[in-house]
């Protein structure tokens, strides 16, 4: 580890910013370390190279391996499983590989906005043509990776990564921080495939059909329910342990979330990550170049724009300092606050897309969408579908730097007017305002209040059950003379409805599953409307009532005789009934699991276009 | 006329501002014209002291009467008075004087912004204790107009204005500007009053329950509708057209506004002027002094910015003069859009207004509140009504000042961005972006377009009438692939989300009829639960259905034979039929009088509460 060649032992030497003193700033102080380019044991264009023709290789051998097996095998099974290399989108059992592969190409796209080489073939990348080299990368890396989905190990990269921390990058340990979720899924990889090549060889692929999730649903439905009815009202400890719950995430053992929402969930998890460490590097060495930089000859320069903060120069250095200290811990608070906002309101959606996901099951199409609309797929919603995740994770992305940058001067405004005045007894500007203005505060609330006064004991008759107003003159007259006071209350609600709207839409920017337009103008955000698109084919696509029907139909038609066990099981009656019974039994039995069918389908309307005799009916010409 | 002293002849001598000279900037120029005082004929201290005891005099005139009158009087008649002084607001057939008497007072409020003295008795108010006036100003200018609403005239001040229309204050012509809606009501109530006293000396308060709205209203819900069902698609003419409708307001025959809804409808109109007003006053003359200062000195000055924009001093000058030319021409553009939309937005509002009461009237509470409300009157609902004029007057203006800010910012760079770069071909900085980004424009273009080509022709497979998934496979490669260029796509999504909601917010903050918040979170937004609190008791107090009732009672009372005929009355008999029958046939009358009864109050819910068997069932004790 004798990378590091340290020139001057200094504080403040967390950082070698090259760049930086060519054009645009310079520091007083030159650089303290320099950082030896990383020299890993094999070269990395040549590494690379392995890397993408085994991946390539890799690929060829899974596409003949699937070639040859569907040539061999019928149609009932096998056609889904993992060694399938494109079905890997599926509700399968092994969600957590897709969710990790997705991870790991994310995080190389973070790592792409500042690295110097968006491809690890060429080296020293012309300034002219790397943006170009920035588009290929974004199809290069998931192609690399594509492997991974179907199998295969990469784990060499991880001892280089390890190995290397320091790099000449803008923060030296950033490389380090960036590839620590790539590292940590990859490692999930090299644990988990192993472990699945050992335990189950022949994994196959309607294991999700098979399991016991669908059925178990299906129960839950045909289930009577008995729910409680809450009496009178609730207390205020409830409400806000309420309000507390409704944002914290658990899950339910009666309900599996898509695979496309859990990839989703993880990925943004990533993007708060990557965004928050992106802010943290471009924001943080910014300042401590400018607070080395302050130095005697500053106060000069104030001095040329007529601000004096002290006579003596030194003090002013110190004030100084200590106010870009003031603003480095103001924006760590507000990142700290923007990435804990983002969570909470990722939880939040989390349990709103389950929300929705079992509304839309149900069929309250209304309660979802706040209007009647088909679940069936359509091309709109197949190409938000595919772009979800991406969609998910930007948006999560720019809600959080929007976030940080709000809340930073907020704490600014807060620190600078408020704590240090008073820490300091200076510069009380704010509370001399306020003291000043009482009177207007005094008269608006006591307007408010003889308004409410008025209202409560003078203007309402409450008589016989029904209340009326009482004393209309004297409400008239109220309303003219309070006229010109009541514009002064409202330009204050406005002010407040301004930054009520504009504080709540720059928290819900992260979130696709609420609109931040009026109800009438909902269909006008994009990020809201791709969410109802691709809810809509989720929803046709992954309904657990179809699912566990489509898991008995295989069963039958391997198990022989398919005919009338198919249409057993279309009855349900597998569900209930799996053992043999006497003719008159089965009958008896019959005209439950239709009573239960009808049941299911009133339950989950929208499998209703689904049904096989639906579909012929309208199929056929008359 | 000869007020004006002209010093010197010069361009630009639109203005004097004794008080910039002293503190902020130095025009390099001395100003131009001088305006004195003016000097009307009466002094103004004398005058005004005479308009409040005439004033002071009127109330307790009328006061007396009213006291003589109600001791003289019965219940039924008379109570609900014009000359009654304390009933103005309700919905009585003047509905024009309360308007302009509200306009009037307003209009005020609007003047005292920039006034050097708040109160008329005193001059020259010291600085210290102005804002002191301000607030009691407040209080005495609708104290003062108070009479107008009730009776009297005060055209005397008319003459005054228009003979002084040069005063010292910020823009010479501010005075009479801003007194012109002052003036417009002050002379709509000068022809009014003596007209009314002209043609109905007697005029009587019941006026407005005898008119035929409130049982035309009636008939109206009892005719049967006979709605034409559109044929299929609409055009998109047509729905262009429609759209357009949707914004302008047509008054319609069977409906008639609230009394306070008109007013506020009307002081809202005179907001928007003030405040247009206002802000060309603010800015446009600061802009002007800006352009005089500019000089030969001020190359050198930019200069010391680094700033060259031509090697010629005299080009430079001619530059900047020009460049705040075209700020100035931004902002008036930014205004004049502000103030426009503002207006369109007005109208859509008393669209919405009538929409949301009719709906009301009609029980529709679920689709008004988006959730179950009763509709009674309540304390915060009182109070909501009684600021409701000044709630929205000072929603609009915040409104269209914050309009006027982002317009001014958009127009702005418009252009400085795209207009002048373009007419002169120089800083093409945005087309040079643009230019060089193109191959990122290409493949996002690219990308999408191959999404959407998969999905329709690869993807959907339409069988049998019902859409399904095809090509899984595929579909979910492509969603792998493409995941992170449709993260960039996610990208532009999320910023043009942040634009719209933007947009769509400060456009619509000056309407109090929708809420800015999502869907789940509408009740935060305080001007819009002003206004759902306001409703209700509007509708609760303004119902037609029962306006015509209290009419027939009215008339039956005092018709004599009150016992029966309260009954006939409640049973609508009178609405149907008012010639006298034999005993049958006025039994089946009463038979289908009964039957509308019950569909009248099917069609309005909201009155069922006060009728008076409800009320007397619910009142008594068991």
């Amino acid at each position: 580890m004798n990378q590091t060649k340290v020139v001057e032992e200094e504080p403040y030497n967390y950082y070698d910013y090259s760049d930086w003193y060519s054009n645009n700033m310079e520091p007083t102080r030159p650089p303290k370390e320099v950082i030896l380019p990383c020299d890993p044991t094999a070269d990395d264009q040549l590494f690379h190279i392995c890397i993408a023709s085994v991946s390539l290789v890799v690929v060829l051998i899974l596409a003949v391996l699937k070639r040859r097996k569907s040539l061999c095998e019928g149609f009932a099974s096998g056609s889904t499983g993992i060694s399938s290399p494109v079905n890997f989108l599926d509700q399968t059992q092994h969600k957590a590989l897709a969710v990790a592969v997705f991870g790991l190409v994310f995080s190389k796209l973070s790592v792409l906005v500042l690295a110097p080489d968006p491809l690890p073939f060429s080296k020293d990348t012309p300034q002219d043509i790397k943006e170009y080299m920035k588009i290929i990368a974004i199809f290069y890396w998931p192609a690399l990776y594509y492997p991974l989905l179907a199998c295969g190990t990469l784990h060499s990269k991880l001892g280089y990564k390890i190995d290397c921390p320091k790099t000449p990058e803008l923060y030296k340990y950033y490389s380090l921080l960036a590839s620590l979720p790539q590292i940590g899924c990859l490692g999930f990889l090299c644990i988990k495939y192993p472990l699945l090549f050992l335990k189950d060889a022949k994994a196959n692929g309607s294991e999700d059909l098979e399991s016991s999730y669908y059925t178990d649903y299906v129960k839950l439905i045909l289930k009577k329910k008995n729910t409680s009815v809450r009496s009178d009202k609730p207390k205020l400890l409830e409400t806000i342990k309420d309000t507390v719950k409704s944002y914290i995430y658990t899950p339910e053992k009666e309900f599996r979330f898509p695979l496309k929402l859990a990839i989703s969930a993880f990925v943004s998890s990533i993007a708060v990550y990557q965004v928050a460490l992106l802010l943290v590097i471009l924001v943080i060495p910014t300042l401590h170049i400018v607070r080395s930089g302050i130095d005697d000859k500053f106060p000069f320069l104030l001095e040329g724009f007529g601000i004096v903060l002290s006579e003596d120069r030194m003090e002013v250095v110190q004030i100084v300092i200590h106010y870009t200290w003031c603003l480095e811990v103001c924006y760590l608070c507000g990142l700290t606050l923007a990435c804990t906002l983002t969570l909470i309101m990722l939880m939040r959606s989390m349990i709103l897309h389950r929300w929705n996901l079992q509304g839309l099951y149900r069929g309250d199409i209304y309660n979802v969408y706040n209007c009647q609309k088909s679940i069936r797929p359509s091309q709109t919603g197949l190409v938000c579908w595919m772009g979800f995740i991406g969609y998910q994770a930007a948006v999560i992305s720019l809600g959080m730097v929007l976030q940080t940058l709000v809340f930073f001067i907020c704490f600014v405004w807060l620190v600078f007017l408020i704590i240090i005045p008073i820490l300091y007894g200076q510069n009380l500007i704010l509370f001399q305002v306020a003291a000043k203005a009482w009177p207007v505060w005094l008269t608006l609330i006591l307007t408010i209040t003889l308004q409410h006064v008025t209202a409560r004991f003078a203007c309402i008759k409450k008589e016989a059950g029904t209340r009326d107003l009482n004393n209309r003159g004297s409400l008239f007259l109220l309303t003219y003379l309070l006229f010109l006071i009541n514009i002064v209350v409202g330009l204050i609600a406005a002010i407040w409805r301004m930054v009520i709207t504009a504080l709540y839409n720059i928290i819900h920017l992260g979130r696709m599953d609420i609109s931040l337009l009026n109800r009438a103008a909902e269909s006008y955000d994009p990020a809201y409307c791709y969410y109802t698109h691709y809810l809509k084919v989720e929803v046709s696509q992954s309904h657990p009532v179809m699912k566990a029907f489509c898991g008995l139909a295989l069963q039958a038609a391997s198990a022989g005789g398919a005919g009338q066990k198919m249409r057993d099981a279309e009855e349900g009656i597998q569900l209930v009934n799996q053992e043999k019974r006497p003719d008159k039994v089965v009958n008896s039995r019959r005209v439950r699991a239709r009573w239960q069918l009808l049941y299911t389908l009133v339950n989950n309307p929208s499998l209703l276009g689904s049904r096989k005799h639906y579909q012929l009916q309208v199929g056929r010409p008359k």
